[in-house]
C-alpha cells in the first residue's frame, strides 16, 4: 500500500484555463479513486491532434478549465473499491475509450465500442458520481475523455486502463494509447491485407503512418501513400510506404490515378485524414471483387459520403473503425508485445521530447506540422 | 456421342422479335458448340425480372431479335473443342455469369466476378468468334447473358455451366441459376448472420425471400421483412420472416423504426429492391459496433448512395454482392445439395408452371406481381 493511498495528492498538472491559450502548470489536488476507479502516476504522455482540437474548442462546446492528455504511460498508485484486476505498481496505459467487459459491445467479438465507457468528449467528470477528481483550492477542474494525462497523477475508470508488460519502456509504448494503435489496428484488424497485396494509405500523419506500418507488418508488397504535403513522402519510406501520390499533381481524381497504377485498384485502402472527399477516393480506389476500404479519420458534422451504389455492388466493402477495433484491456497488451519482439517499430513515430514544464512546445510542434509525436516527460 | 453432335439442331425457341411484344415460338437452328462451348438440352427454365427488364428494353440499348432466359436446368448434348470438365449427359445449370478459373477474380477467394465471363447484357454473341449460334433461315438471332434458355437447345460457354448431382430434380433446382442463389448467398456468404441474430430484409420478392431463407437456415431469431406491398407479408412467413414493417405505415424513416424495434439496430441487413433510399435505410438500420449491411438490388444509373460518414466510423460495414458471391462452377453444386438434404426449400418459390407454348403467361404473372417463380416446361 503506498503512503498516498486514500489521501488527496497534491501534484503538478498542465491546466487549460481557456480555449487556445497556453497551458499553465499548476499545483492541483487529485482526490483518491472511487468505486471502480484507479489513480495513476503518469510518467510519460504525448500529444495527439485530438487534444489540440478540443483545446482550440472550434466547433464543440467548450469546457474549461480542463486537464487534457490521453496518450500516456504510467503506474498504478492506488485503486478504488471494487477494483480487482489492478494493483499498485502495475504498469499501465490509460485509454480514452474503455472496456467494461459486460455490455453487448464488450461481449461481441466484432465491436470495441463499449456502451459504458465509449469516448465522450463532452463529459468532464467521473462516471461514478459525476464529479471531478481534480481541484485547485477546492475549485473543480474538468477531466478530458476519462484520462487527463497532462497531470503527474490522474484518476481513471478501471475499464480504461490496460495493464501491460512491466518490462516495456513507458516512454515508447505510451504512444500506443491512441493514434498509433488506431492506425495500426485499422490495417491489421480491419483492412487485413495479405502478404503481397497492395494498400493505399490516405494521409501520412501519425495515424496514417501507423496504418502503413501495419501494412508493412502484414507483408503488403505495394504501400501507396497519398498526401497533399510533399514533405511527408520522404519520412513515409521509413514506414514501408513504397510509392507516393500527391493529388495536386494530377488533373483527374486520385482514385483514377491509383486504379491506373494498380491494374484496376488496390486490394485495400485506409483513410486517415477525415476529409470526406478523401474518404470517397479511398473507397473508389479499391479493386472490384475483393477491395476493402477502411475509414479512420473523423469527418465534419455536416459531411455526406456519396458514391454510386454500383461501386458497392461490384463487391467492394466499406468499413469504419474506431481505435483500430482494439478492445483496450484485452488487446493492448499484445500490441505492446509486438513492440517488445521488434515486430513494430515505435521509435520512428517519436520525433520530439520535452520536459513537462515545456509542454506548450509540444503544441507548437504539432501546430506547425513538424514531426509526429512529442513525448512529454513528467518527471523533468 | 449423341447423334446430333457436330450437327445443326433444329428446335423450338421463344424469340423476342421486338421490345415488349409477346415472344413467338419459332423453329430455330442451333449451331454446334465451338471452342470451350457446350450445347445444352434445356428441360426447364423459369422467368426472372432481369429477362423482363431487357425484354421491355427501357433504359438500355435494345438488341433484337433475341432469345431470353437465364434460369434453367438441362443436360449436356455435346461439347466443343477444349472442353474436358463436361460430357454429354451431364446434368447442369447454365449461369448468366461465369468462372473461367484462370483470371485474378477466379483465383481470388473473395470474388466471383470473373474477368472473362462476368455478366454482359449488351453482348448478344459468343465470346470465341463474336457470332450467334442461333439462326432462322440463316438470319442470326442474338443471345442473352450467355445463356438464352428460352430454347430447347442452347449454346453456352463452358465457364457458365455448373455440373450438378444428376439425382436433383431439374424442375426445382433450375431456380438456383439466378435469383434464389443471389438472395441466399447474400445472406449465407456475405451478411453471415449468426444463430440467434436479427436480420432485416428489404424487399420481399423472390430474391428477398431467398435472403430470408438464408437467414432462417443460419438460425437468425428475428427476421424482419420490409416491403411497401402488405400482401407480401403473409407469404413471407413461409420463408422464416418473423416481423413485418411497411414503411408507409410510419411517419419516420424506416431505419429509425427498425432501430427502435431492435434496441439500436439489427445485426445484419440485406437490401433486395435496388431502390437507393432502401439501400440507405438498410445501411442505417444496422447496429453500431458490429452491424453489416449487404446490397443486392441493382440501382438506377444516376443514383447516389449518401450517408453521414459517422455511420461508418461507428463500426458499421457496407458491402455489395453479385450472384450471392457464389462462384458458379465451384459453388452451385453444393447449393443443389442443400436442397437435396432438405436444408433449403425450393418448392416455396415455385408458384406457377406453364408449358413452353404458353411462355407469355409467365410474363403476365410476373408483370402482375402475382407469384414468385413460374417454371416453364420445355417438353410440354
Amino acid at each position: 500500500m503506498s503512503s498516498t493511498a486514500g489521501q488527496v495528492i497534491r501534484c503538478k498538472a498542465a491546466v487549460a484555463w481557456e480555449a487556445g491559450k497556453p497551458l499553465v502548470i499548476e499545483e492541483v489536488e487529485v482526490a483518491p479513486p472511487q468505486v471502480m476507479e484507479v489513480r495513476l502516476k503518469i510518467l510519460f504522455t504525448s500529444l495527439c491532434h485530438t487534444d489540440v482540437y478540443f483545446w482550440e474548442a472550434k466547433g464543440q462546446t467548450p469546457l474549461f478549465p480542463r486537464i487534457f492528455g490521453h496518450e500516456a504511460g504510467g503506474i498504478v498508485e492506488s485503486v478504488g473499491e471494487g477494483v480487482t484486476d489492478l494493483q499498485p505498481g502495475d504498469h499501465v496505459l490509460p485509454v480514452f475509450t474503455g472496456e467494461c467487459k459486460e455490455c453487448r459491445h464488450c461481449k461481441s467479438e466484432e465491436s470495441n465500442m463499449c456502451d459504458l465507457l465509449r469516448i465522450n468528449t463532452d463529459r468532464g467528470v467521473m462516471l461514478s458520481d459525476n464529479k471531478s477528481r481534480f481541484s485547485i483550492n477546492g475549485k473543480p477542474i474538468y477531466h478530458f475523455v476519462g484520462t487527463s494525462t497532462f497531470s503527474e497523477y490522474t484518476v481513471v475508470h478501471v475499464g480504461c486502463v490496460a495493464k501491460i508488460n512491466p518490462a516495456a519502456p513507458l516512454d515508447k509504448v505510451c504512444v500506443l494509447s491512441c493514434g498509433i494503435s488506431t492506425g495500426l489496428g485499422a490495417t491489421l484488424n480491419v483492412a487485413k491485407p495479405w502478404k503481397g497485396s497492395s494498400v493505399a494509405i490516405f494521409g501520412l500523419g501519425a495515424v496514417g503512418l501507423a496504418a502503413a506500418e501495419g501494412a508493412r507488418i502484414a507483408g503488403a508488397s505495394r504501400i501507396i501513400g497519398i498526401d497533399l504535403n510533399p514533405k511527408r513522402f520522404n519520412d513515409a519510406k521509413k514506414f514501408g510506404v513504397t510509392e507516393f501520390v500527391n493529388p495536386k499533381d494530377h488533373d483527374k481524381p486520385v482514385q483514377e490515378v491509383i486504379a491506373e497504377m494498380t491494374d484496376g485498384g488496390v486490394d485495400r485502402s485506409v483513410e486517415c485524414t477525415g476529409n470526406v472527399n478523401a474518404m470517397i477516393s479511398a473507397f473508389e480506389c479499391v479493386h472490384d471483387g475483393w477491395g476493402v476500404a477502411v475509414l479512420v479519420g473523423v469527418p465534419n458534422k455536416d459531411d455526406s459520403f456519396k458514391t454510386h451504389p454500383v461501386n458497392l455492388l461490384n463487391e467492394r466493402t466499406l468499413k469504419g473503425t474506431f481505435f483500430g477495433n482494439y478492445k483496450p484491456r484485452s488487446d493492448l497488451p499484445s500490441v505492446v508485445e509486438k513492440y517488445m519482439n521488434k515486430e513494430l517499430e515505435l521509435e520512428k513515430f517519436i520525433t520530439h521530447e520535452v520536459p513537462f514544464a515545456e509542454i506548450n512546445k509540444a503544441f507548437e510542434y504539432m501546430l506547425s506540422g513538424d514531426g509526429l509525436r512529442c513525448i512529454i516527460r513528467m518527471n523533468a
